[in-house]
């Protein structure tokens, strides 16, 4: 049996990983490119916060650290609409007071080192990994002047992110198909701090969003009070980075536009100006899995935009399924291991980006709509007179382990279905009609067919 | 003004467009990866053929190469197909006896290296390049051990292929979308010899064509009399290249799907296991442009499967484009002429490439459906009825300057008008019907709205 794992990135899905192959009875090493952030000040400015969900709780529960992250996150129970002017509105995410948590990434991150290493896990900071050989499986490290080797291993699993090593390596094999898309939006890290006696100065309960069609402002709650903010914008146009260069105008854009938050923003210039403007892509290839030596995982085979919060949640799932599967395998056939890895994840991996797309025009863009509350209305009705039978796709993603893929496909099901349901007017109403609850209970039928196709 | 341009490669696009500029006064030097292709003997089985059309002449009527390459251009007037059983089937290409030209690649690329010599061009040979530092806009080339800085230049353009270095470069940049993907067919060149009297096998003004679907067989003529043939086959599944790895797989599979070319193959088993299978690739990728400092061209740009024979044509297209507005830019303002070039270009190197793979879906299956037999037969009428005004997008592509983009769009437009047209029966019996005329001049007006809000 294959002993010895090393794995790029000792990032969150990396950690995780490490965790549980060393848990298993394998010696993992993992090459971290940067230095030991526990033994840093946390860099703030560029990390928009976790949203964990079912996927992730999962991932932990593996580990055995469901509780202690427990202890440090947030329960956010829906979104809080903040309109231009007028009161914002809340709207729940689940029908039975479902929450999506924010956590912070660095706490999260040093938890997740920690008990690596307190597994036996060997974690090597600053080795920046420049080239992977693939039939070899030799990794090329720069280290000062000098490019190191190291090959003690039999598998090497690339959790090394958006920016992957081992997938530029990948890049050189034929018939490697590979695409990197940068949205057209960018994004800029802001805060709004405690109030004077420490308390949240906006509902602490909820993930907030100031929705302005082609662009959005949204804040998640932190453990000291504070919210982190982030301002997705295009980079280029009307309302953009462009043209928010200086003071005047950057402060002028949020008097219009977000004029509730910018009160409480008292450091908005310095952050606005000290904070990098990052950019946002997705990237997709195929295959995933080299032979019997190498693969990606998390970012690094499926980067995806934050709008679903699913990045960290769908990696940590590729790590559970990576267990089941070597679980099913006690003899350690890595082919056939890699094999079953990348048909169960890669059409996954595809659809969660789809979804994060998807999700980030209904966040900035629907949610600001009465026909589009009306539809979510309907949807939580028809979850509970059909509870066997229908689930939201919001519900899909974060509160069940339902396939990424199903989902999606369900996605285009629940719009035909809620088409027709709408069409036919008042919801309310029309199910005190014999004749609609008959049509109703048709296109509940049909619409399970649908799903069955697929799932 | 600047003078000084170094282009990487010395392809068919690379040899054209250092004649273009050199022609215009700028001072070029080219670096081509492989040795001179004029003082080896011309390596076969790996080249598709090519098909000159419209935009490939002009490019080489601003050469000055025209009559030259017109001498060895072998005229196709249309399709010829041939079914598993029964008489092949001619398809005229256009309404007026328009061809496109089977040319060979090596022969063209040997003139146009030698043209561009005798212009002054410095071409040099086996030099590998591996970098390209952008802002310095230094080239690094791999000379044996040692490597080599190049920068004697204002501006570079690379013409290098869809494997560019220069492009390699520009995936290190923020914000760079980028696409490679593979297609599922790979392709095999194999060979039908000239007669026992040095005469042509197949009839040589046509394109021959043998459609199964998912896969197909092409030829096309030689002037020695020759046809080269290409096989398009998925690498896996049913019938695919990974089924016919024993001699009796492939030629029990020729036998069943294609008798009549195979009988005219004596050389097919050394040919289908002596050539290589290759794969294809589908490249997209924007900024095509670096500030003022370097550009990407033809398929460095804009990779694209081969199915319409209109690689090297957008390529020559491309460089007819950058030349028109060197020539509105007398000041070379560098920064404004790439800026122009991509804004000209990029919509149709993506244009291109989806019409390409429609075609693909064309020529493998539905030219031997008679329902498309019957829509192709309609299109040349209404082509004839409505002269200035409508044209097929095959014609579009291959006998007219039309931007690809446009006739894409036009493609979806034609296929709603043809719908229509199809829908309502005989068309010719429908043409002697007053009312039945009205009817199409409404939809040709309809159609000719749409076209006008793109073009």
């Amino acid at each position: 049996m294959s002993k010895k794992i090393t794995i790029l990135g000792a990032g969150l899905v990396g950690s995780l990983l490490a965790i549980l192959l060393q848990k298993r009875g394998y010696q993992v090493t993992v090459l971290e490119r940067r230095p030991d952030m526990r033994k840093l000040t946390y860099s703030a400015g560029k990390s928009i916060n976790l949203a964990m969900s079912m996927r992730g709780w999962a991932g932990l529960e593996l580990a055995g650290l469901r509780k202690e992250i427990e202890e440090i996150a947030i329960p956010m129970y829906g979104r809080q609409i903040h309109p231009i002017s007028g009161e914002p509105v809340f709207q729940a995410y689940g029908k039975h007071e479902e929450a999506i948590y924010s956590v912070s990434r660095g706490e999260l991150n040093r938890k997740l080192m920690t008990l690596a290493e307190a597994c036996g896990v060997d974690i090597r900071f600053e080795q920046r990994v420049t080239d992977v050989d693939l039939p070899t499986n030799t990794i090329s490290i720069e280290d000062g002047d000098k490019t190191l080797s190291h090959s003690d291993h039999d598998v090497v699993m690339a959790a090394d992110g958006a920016f992957s090593a081992l997938r530029n390596a990948y890049l050189r094999r034929d018939r490697f198909s590979y695409s990197q898309l940068y949205i057209e939006h960018g994004y800029k890290e802001l805060c709004i701090p405690a109030g004077p006696n420490g308390e949240f100065l906006l509902d602490k309960q909820a993930l907030h969003i100031w929705p302005r069609r082609n662009f959005m402002l949204i804040a998640l709650p932190n453990t000291d009070a504070t919210f982190t903010c982030t301002l997705f914008l295009p980079f280029e146009g009307e309302h953009s980075f462009e043209n928010l260069k200086t003071p005047e105008a950057a402060k002028s854009f949020f008097e219009t536009q977000f004029p509730d938050a910018l009160a409480l923003m008292p450091t908005f210039l310095e952050d606005f100006f000290g904070n990098p403007t990052s950019s946002l892509v997705i990237v997709k290839c195929f295959p995933w899995v080299y032979q019997d030596k190498n693969m990606l995982i998390g970012d690094a085979a499926h980067a995806i935009v934050p709008f679903y919060g699913q990045g960290m949640n769908c990696g940590f799932e590729d790590c559970n399924v990576l267990m089941s599967i070597l679980d099913n395998n006690p003899d350690a056939d890595w082919t056939g291991i890699l094999a079953q890895y990348q048909e169960a994840r890669k059409r996954n991996g595809d659809a969660v980006a789809d979804l994060a797309m998807l999700n980030f025009v209904e966040m900035r863009d629907k949610v600001a709509d009465p026909e589009f509350l009306r539809r979510k209305q309907i949807e939580k009705e028809l979850g509970l007179l059909y509870p066997a039978f229908f689930n939201s796709v919001y519900e899909m993603v974060s509160f069940s382990h339902t396939s990424y893929h199903v989902a999606l496909h369900c996605q285009k099901a629940q719009d035909e279905l809620l088409g027709k349901i709408l069409a036919a007017g008042d919801f309310s109403a029309n199910l005190l009609r014999e004749d609609f609850k008959k049509d109703l209970d048709a296109w509940m039928q049909a619409y399970g067919e649908k799903v069955k196709e697929v799932a």
